[in-house]
Parts: C-alpha cells; sequence; structure tokens
C-alpha cells in the first residue's frame, strides 16, 4: 500500500468503551491531506459537528506524525494534535517537537485517535505495534515532570511521555499538553491539555524501536548532505542563543509586545531577557528535537535565589517576550521559574502570559481590584504576582478561574471597556508578534484558523529575512507594504499547513528550504511523484478544509479582524512607530485570491478544484 | 426665575404609586443642558444605573419640550422621548414633530416623566394646568389610529393623543409611540413604546391653551420675517414632494440603501417609489406639524384595489426606502399600507424595514427555511409578505418573535453568517443613508449614542448641499474626502444636540438656518445672553453626557463601528460604485478633536471642561 514514509497504521482507542483497534490509513487520503494537520483536518471534519461539546466525549483526540516523521529528512521529529478547541469553541490544532512523534513512528504508527472518556485515570502505553490502556489513579495530580520520571519507571526508561499536569486535570482551556519531561515540549496552543483532561488522560507513552521505510533512502542521504551546512550557518543564531537570540532584534524592529501591546520601546529591558543574556547566565545546554540539528532548545539551571530550583527547558521566545516584555519583567530567572511552572502544571506560556497581562491592565484601569484578587495586587512588573496567578489559573481558584478562560471570556464576564484591551483573535491570545511591524501577518493573525496565529503563515519571515522564489517571493517584502499581502499571506498559510502535515519544524525557512526540498523530500520518502502544483494544492486545500470546519462552527468574516488596540493604537515609538496595518483591505485581496465570498466561505468552484466539494469518510 | 421659552414645571407621574406631583425645573439645569434631548440625558443619567432593566419599573419615560417649543420659533413644535432603550440596552431617544408638545407646553408643562407601572392598563390626560391618571382598559389592544378618535372623544376634540399601538403593548423593541393619529406622527426609535407599553401605559393626551411666554417677541417676529422666504424657498423640495421627494436624487447618488445595502443602482424602482410619483397617484394633502411653514408630511388616500383602505399619513422617505428599495419593492400602494400597518400596529418603519429584509436574506440564503416561518416565503419584492411579517413582528407570533428583537439580537440568535447582514450599530438598525455615499456618516453612524442615525449629525447635508460658515464649513464638502471628517461629525453632533433641545427642525438646516439663528431665537424666547461659544459648548456637553450614559452600560471604540457590509462591500454601480469609508481613521481623528481616549472614553480634564465632572441632581 504504502511504499515508504507512512507504517499505514492509526489506533483507534475508546477510553469509554476501554477499547483499542488497528484501523488501517487510507493511502488515498494520505495523498490528498499528507498527514499530521491534513489528516487531522479530514478527520475531525468528520468526526466532530458544530454542536460537539469541546470537553465532551465526541471530541476526537487526534495525534499524527506525517510522512517524514521518523525519517532522516531534517526536522521531521514531530507530530500534530487535533481537536476542537475548548479555549475557542473552533478549529483547534497545537504542532509539538521533542520525541514523542518519532517513538510512535517506529512504534509502527501514524497516528493515535482517542475517542470517548475514561472513567477513572488512565495512561496509554504505546510500545511497538502494541497499545494498551493502564491505570493512571497513582498518577493525577501529578505534575508532567514528576509524571515523566514516574512513567518511564514504570514502562520503558527509553520511552517518551507525552502528559498533562494538573492544568489539564482541571479542564481550564488554556492547559498545554507536555512532552519529554522536564526538556518542556509543548502542545501548547488551543488549550487542547483539556480535552485530554476531560477523557481522564493522564498520558500517552511511546516507545518504538522498529524502521521508518522510506522509498529512496540514497536521495534522502544526499539532499541532507547538501541542506546540512547552509542551514547550519542560516541558524546559527538559533543554536547559539535560541529562539530567545532574537528578542533584542524583534524589540529594535517593533515586532515584540510590550505591555500588553500598548508600548512601542522596551530596549534594555529586552537585553535583559535576551537569549544572549540566557548564554551568559543560566544555561547549561542545548535540546534537539528528533532528527534536528538545530538544537534550539534551552537547558538551563537555576540553583539559589527566590526563584531556584529551575533544572530543565529554559523559556522559548515566545515565554520571554509574553511573561517578560508584555508585562513589564525583566528579570531572567523570574520568567525562568514561571516557564518551568507553566511547563509543570501544563499551562501555554502565550495564552497564560497574555490572559495574566491582560489582568494587570485591568487592575491598572481599576475594573479588577484586591476584592477581585483575594488581596493580590496585580502590578506590571511583578514576577511573584505572575507566578501567583499561573498557580492560580491552573488549579481554578479565586481570580485564577475567571483569568483561565482566556482573555476573551475574561472580558465578556467583565465586560464594557476590558473587551478594549483583551488581544486575541477568534479567541486565541496573539502570541509575541506584532501585526503593526510586519502587514502580512495582519491577515495572517486575521484569517489564522486557530485564531491569532505567526506561525500558520510565518509570513512575517518573508518581509524580513527569507525568500520564497517558487512562490513569487525572489526577494525580502517591505514589511509595510500593502498591495499583494492578501496573496502572500494565502501561500504562506498553505506552504505552511504543508510544513504541518509533512512534520517538519518551520524554522528550516530560515535555514533556506524552499519548495522544491519538500516537493523532494516527500517523493524520496513516499515514492510518490507529487511536482509543486499537487502539493501546494494539497496545502490549499488542507487550509481550505479548517476553515470549511470553523464556517460550520459560525466562524465568517466578522470573525477574520484583529483587536482596535492593534488596528488604532499606534506603538508610538521604536521600529513601528506609526504603522497601523489596514487589515479590511488586505483582507478583501485575501479573500479574493482564495475564491472565497465576500462573507468569508469558500466558494462552490473553489471547493470542487480542491476536491472538497463532496462528503468523504475519514 | 425664567423669563421665557420654559414654564418652569415638570410632571412626575409615578403610576406604582398611582401619584402626580408637578416639580420645579432648575434654571441653571435649564442653561446647562437647554431642553428636550438635553435635560433627557441628564435626568435618565441620574435615574438609571447600568442595571436598569429598559421594561422594568426603574426606567423612567422622559417627555421634553425645549425653550422655543409652543413659543412662534418655526419648526418649534416637537418634543423628545427618552428612556433606556429595550432595543439597544443603551441611551434611547427620539425626537418627534406633530402637535403634542406644544399642546402639553401651552397646558403649562415643559415636561412629563413617568415612572414605575400601572397594574392596569392607563392613560394620562393633561390639560391646561391639570393631570390625572386614568384607566384605559377599554383601550387595550386598540391601534393607534382607533385610540386617537376614542380618546379625543372622551377629554377634548382639540386634544393631542400620543400613544401605543399593540406592538408597543406587546413589548416589542421596535415599538414606536404615535401621535396626531391618522397624521402618523412617530417617535419611531428605539423601541420606547415597548417602554410604555411595559408601563401598561396606552397613552398621554395633552390640550393646552395657555400662553407661552417669550423674552423678545418682537425679535422673533423679525427673525421669522427674515427667514421664512428663503427657507421656503430653500425647502420647497419637501414642501412639493415631501421627503420622499429625496428618493430619485439619493439613488443617484448612491445613498439609497438597496437590497439589504448589497446593491448598487435601482433607477425604475426608485421612480416608482418617489414623492413626485405620490403626488401625482395617491397624495391628498400636505400636513404641517405645529410651528411649521414646511409641510414635508404626506396624506395620502387609497379607496381600492389590494391595498385599500389607506387613509392619513403617507410614507416619509425612510420608510419608502426601508419598505421599497431596501425590499425591492416597487409598489407605491404596498409601501403606503405597509406605513399605515406599521403606523396603527406601533412600529418603527426604519427598524422594522430593516428586519424584514434581514429576514428576506437569511431566507435567501437559506439561513431561514419555510420550517421557520409557517410556511411564508420570505422573498425580496413581495409586498404581501412584507405586511404579513409585520403583522407578526407586532403581534409576536411566528417568525415575528425572532424578528421582533431587531437585527442584532435575531442575528445573534440564528448565528453564523447571518451576523455578517445585520446591519446595525450598536442593535439600531441603520436608517436609509449609506455612509459609503457620504464619508463623515461612515463616523457618525459609528459614534451616534442612540446608534446608527444619521439624524445625530445630518452632516451629509454638508456633504452635499449645506455649509455651515461658523462652525469652519464655509463651503459644500466633498462627501468622499476623509480629511477633517472626524472633526466635522463631532461638531454637528454638538449641533444636532441642540436641534433636539432647543426642539427645532433639522430640516430647516436646508433651509438656511446657521448657528447665529440658534444663538439668537434662544436668547429671544429665553432673554437669556448665550453666544455662540456658550451653546455649542452646551451641545457638546449634551453629546459627551450620553456618551457617558453609554460608557456606564459598556460602550466603547468596539461598539464604535459599522457592519462589514458597509465597511468592505463595494455598492459596485450608481453614484457610490467605489468608495468604502475608512472608518478606522476618521474615528481616531474624531476621538482626538472630541477629547476622547483611545478607548473612547472622555477624558477627565473634558468632563471637567464641561461641567461634567461631578454628579448633578436631576
Amino acid at each position: 500500500m504504502f511504499k515508504g514514509g507512512y507504517q499505514g497504521k492509526v489506533l483507534w482507542v475508546d477510553l469509554g468503551q476501554r477499547k483499542i483497534e488497528t484501523r488501517e490509513l487510507d493511502p488515498g487520503l494520505a495523498r490528498k491531506y499528507i498527514g499530521g494537520s491534513g489528516i487531522g483536518a479530514r478527520l475531525l471534519y468528520d468526526l466532530t459537528g458544530a454542536d460537539t461539546d469541546p470537553l465532551g466525549p465526541d471530541n476526537p483526540l487526534i495525534f499524527l506524525t506525517g510522512p517524514c516523521a521518523g525519517t532522516r529528512v531534517p526536522t521531521s521529529g514531530r507530530h500534530q494534535v487535533v481537536a476542537k478547541s475548548p479555549l475557542t469553541g473552533i478549529w483547534g490544532e497545537s504542532d509539538i517537537g521533542g520525541t514523542w512523534g518519532k517513538q510512535l513512528k517506529e512504534a509502527g504508527f501514524d497516528g493515535v485517535v482517542v475517542t470517548g472518556e475514561a472513567e477513572r485515570p488512565v495512561y496509554i502505553w504505546i510500545a511497538d505495534g502494541q497499545a494498551e490502556i493502564r491505570d493512571a489513579g497513582h498518577l493525577w495530580g501529578k505534575d508532567t515532570y514528576e509524571v515523566d520520571v514516574l512513567l518511564r519507571e514504570e514502562t520503558d526508561s527509553n520511552a517518551t511521555v507525552h502528559a498533562i499536569g494538573p492544568a489539564g486535570e482541571n479542564l481550564v482551556p488554556l492547559a498545554s499538553i507536555m512532552s519529554d519531561g522536564k526538556h518542556g515540549r509543548a502542545a501548547g496552543r488551543c488549550g487542547l491539555g483539556a480535552v485530554m483532561g476531560a477523557k481522564k488522560l493522564k498520558a500517552l507513552v511511546a516507545r518504538g524501536t522498529g524502521p521508518v521505510a522510506t522509498a529512496d533512502p540514497d536521495k534522502i542521504s544526499e539532499m541532507v548532505a547538501a541542506i546540512a551546512g547552509p542551514a547550519r550557518e542560516g541558524l546559527k543564531g538559533f543554536s547559539s542563543f535560541g529562539t530567545g537570540g532574537g528578542v533584542i532584534g524583534i524589540e529594535q524592529l517593533g515586532d515584540l509586545p510590550i505591555k500588553n501591546w500598548y508600548q512601542g520601546k522596551w530596549e534594555e529591558g529586552a537585553q535583559r531577557i535576551s537569549g544572549q543574556r540566557m548564554a551568559e547566565t543560566i544555561l547549561t545546554g542545548r535540546y534537539f528535537c528528533a532528527g534536528c540539528f538545530i538544537g534550539c532548545g534551552r537547558e538551563v539551571k537555576i540553583s539559589e535565589g527566590p526563584y531556584a530550583p529551575v533544572e530543565g527547558a529554559g523559556p522559548e521566545y515566545e515565554t520571554l517576550a509574553m511573561f517578560g516584555a508584555m508585562a513589564l519583567i525583566d528579570n531572567l530567572e523570574a520568567i525562568a521559574r514561571a516557564n518551568e511552572v507553566c511547563n509543570r502544571l501544563g499551562l501555554d506560556t502565550i495564552s497564560t502570559g497574555g490572559v495574566v497581562c491582560f489582568a494587570m491592565e485591568a487592575y491598572e484601569k481599576g475594573i479588577l481590584s484586591k476584592e477581585d484578587t483575594d488581596g493580590l495586587e496585580i502590578r506590571w512588573g511583578d514576577p511573584d504576582v505572575l507566578v501567583q496567578l499561573i498557580d492560580r489559573i491552573a488549579s481554578r481558584q479565586g481570580i485564577g478561574v475567571l483569568l483561565g478562560q482566556g482573555v476573551k471570556k475574561a472580558a465578556e464576564e467583565l465586560g464594557g471597556l476590558a473587551l478594549e484591551f483583551a488581544i486575541h483573535t477568534k479567541g486565541l491570545e496573539f502570541p509575541a508578534h506584532d501585526p503593526r511591524a510586519h502587514n502580512s501577518q495582519a491577515v495572517s493573525y486575521a484569517t489564522s484558523n486557530r485564531g491569532a496565529c505567526h506561525l500558520q503563515s510565518f509570513s512575517h519571515m518573508f518581509e524580513k529575512s527569507c525568500t520564497m522564489p517558487e512562490l513569487g517571493y525572489p526577494e525580502v517584502m517591505d514589511r509595510f507594504g500593502i498591495e499583494g499581502r492578501g496573496r502572500m499571506a494565502a501561500v504562506m498559510q498553505d506552504l505552511m499547513c504543508l510544513f504541518d502535515s509533512l512534520k517538519m519544524c518551520k524554522f528550516m525557512v530560515a535555514g533556506g528550504i524552499k519548495v522544491h526540498h519538500l516537493v523532494d523530500f516527500l517523493n524520496a520518502v513516499t515514492g510518490w511523484d507529487f511536482d509543486q502544483e499537487e502539493l501546494m494544492r494539497a496545502g490549499e486545500r488542507i487550509f481550505n478544509l479548517k476553515r470549511l470546519y470553523n464556517v460550520r462552527c459560525g466562524v465568517s468574516r466578522k470573525d477574520d479582524t484583529l483587536p482596535d488596540r492593534i488596528l488604532v493604537h499606534r506603538r508610538g515609538a521604536g521600529g513601528a512607530a506609526t504603522n497601523l496595518p489596514p487589515v479590511h483591505e488586505m483582507l478583501s485581496q485575501y479573500y479574493e485570491h482564495r475564491g472565497w465570498d465576500e462573507m468569508g466561505v469558500p466558494r462552490p468552484d473553489k471547493l470542487a478544484e480542491l476536491g472538497l466539494d463532496e462528503p468523504e469518510a475519514g
């Protein structure tokens, strides 16, 4: 059936019935939707409806690798988690690195679809062609670092543990699903940890030692040899300083969110929380996801002082920005501590940072008072407040009940002016890149299927340093340009759907990966004969299918927007002091390019062109 | 206390306690807030809070004249009705002509504040210094034309009856308060008829024969003599063809809404429903509000055919547009019939037209089906459907329950794409002027305190034919201009607050009235010494006080917007084929001019400047 790349098998685990079956993966489906995010979209579309309760038994939790996962294709040790989001109520997905995807693939499976709901806490143990549901009562309440140690003791010390922490158990819609223990890999966005918690599924532990066949291993080796040098060179900043190495430059561009997206500059603060500063202080080593030669992951250690102990994953760029610049906290050790607390409790640092800073602004404006917070003074720049709020959010205590719903619902509950500084699109808190600094990101954020997201298009990279000649971008684009930015966002979204489906790391774009590499890797892995057109068409199909999912949930143009703070408030200083992205204009370009109608619904002829006009069985 | 203009007395009627008292009107309050809309704003602000239920006993229903009402100042026979709106949940007001305001003033009162809620249906009978609450059980369920006849029989044939119809009794949030019987004067907007219905107050009947003193009658006579000729000349189109005389020209400008704001041209249809066509067919006479020499009111009669009988008020421009062009109905007799049905049942023709056309689009798109409508096919252009829907809305039957809530709530209930074509701002259906045809109206609609409204600024007139040199507009402005339109909308809103408070008709702007006339009339009526600055400052104060009311209800910048259909859909043909008003840009200008912060909240220094920084007793 499959020449290479896929194992051709998906585990279907019904927790309610406590039954596991292995189903074949249909090659036609794989060719049409590639893997990861794409096959996940098809499954979720077919398995759920507009009324599916994200925290009910009918919402499946889908873990999928892609054809490149587990092969020698660089950065392919990733997988995708898909479910209807309890945070946003629409399409939910999260891309995650680490080693779990590779283990699953090497255990003989392309994915795991978890349905139903266990009566008591359980975990799933998957090892070389076998899977079983095991009791997890003794693990409930434990944090993800603890669970990692306990479960590897209980199963195989070389296994990878993919687990939720107390936040997921408590159904907090900001909950992440963590992997690789103290190395802190996160499927952070969209609150998928709460879906796992609702299923009383504490962890999925995977151990695989079998081979992942590829159709043309020599071709892959040849390509890897050709790519590795330039990519290492292009990504050496990531290797040396991690993603946090970008903080200083991003602040200079005016791309770093500061004080809940209000302030324009924070130069000294950026220095203090940078990856460079981390390298001089708390850094102890690097972390590589499976199949990666970049190693952007940070390992840090803090043994003394108010924020000790910290040991393991250090904060990423997003975390430094959301807990640092956003909150005006310039204490790197405090941020590292807050990061570890989130990792252990299983909370998305982006959304958590977003809602903590929302609370800081609400407190400043008198919308929240000490009466609402059990006496806690939620002031800008206070690291102790940050850690305390994280605890309350994860445990759903006090003000944490309100904030744990995310900024959209918290603002709706507070009403009035609070709605003015709830920085989200479609209910997902903004990640730490400012659309005022890169116009294409305005339309990308507005249309991203999972809500505000820079990674769904990665388009700011093409307004900053990268090119993609095969898609019509032979030169770096002007970041304040408007003309053609609608098309650009759409094309890059299609491309990023492919990264999320092949399962490769998007950072490779900065390492020089072009579309033809993706085509060649896919063909070498699978033995198929994709050309660029078929591959990009698959990306477009995947993006549109997610849009159809959202349209069914009630999404339309009204939801494709940005908060007024981004549309009308100028940063006022720094590298993007005056730009305001004209989102309506770019959005109209975008719809036209996409073949969507004015309300944001894909037109029937576009769906027919993409083969999305007829329902198909997942 | 007062030299002229005011009677100095306000009736306070507590329906719950069945008590009436006369309270003095504070001259300081009158000088600061002028009358009508201004004093109404002060009273409503002080009498209600954010949580006041618009249909509960704590929402007062306030009827107020102004200093010019009942005097010889032209077009001054008007009054204002104020309450928290059950349609929008925020500031509600409606300006109305006819003769009731003059009768009230001549009966010795500047206004009536109705509080509480009667146990059984009642009406209030006010005559020359006296007032009483009377039983209205025998009138409940009767339409407004019937009640007019019955109550004038029961009281005084020369009295004026201000009454609700069945729609108000049924608490439909689109209900109007009608006056002058078959002459069909309407306090239409904001659903104030439902507030009256909730109080079980069927009518207020007024008869006054006393004098309204003015401080300088000679000056007034002199001014009237100077103004009348040019004003009659300037307004002769209104005299000859009524407001409906504008339909053809407004269609040519691209200012006429067509097919729920989707279509650009409807030339032949506009001819068929025009005031000119009315004059050639069903017109029988003109109607003059008290103190008016324009006589734009139409009297029509239809004695035979499917839409007979009709006798009395003919449709205004707004009604012709909302029931005609908006619904693609080009049958003038049908529109006249629908107009009379609305008048009798007591429904606002603008909001009713808006929600009927919303339903037509929802039906076309398959969002509503025959199952939802008891088999009614809600097709564009069908006059019978229009009349049937009006009936169901007023009686709250079948699909009328959904639609009677207005487009905002109906769309929220239907969800999804229905939200894309619900054309309102702050819950108030758009009136029949298109902001795509006059840029300043985009920011005016966005910021109008009662929700989408052209009359709150009347600014399109200054992009069309009028000037106001004293306010910086010596020439007619370019209707597609952007520069300075924020200021212009604000200044004209301040000016229109004065018309609504002095109680004069805004059409006088087209008759050549300038700011100095308002200053002179006010001084001649009252004996005060206002100058332009003090008067315009009063307008600004009144506008800001209403804004404060709304801010307390949770309104902020997020609510100061227009539907995407206006912001991003081009009309595509006709006189405004391609323009899209850049509302964000103009809004930022507007806030800056107003001295509001970025979230749309008046800054403390602005409030201090306007004397709105301290609470005052109403």
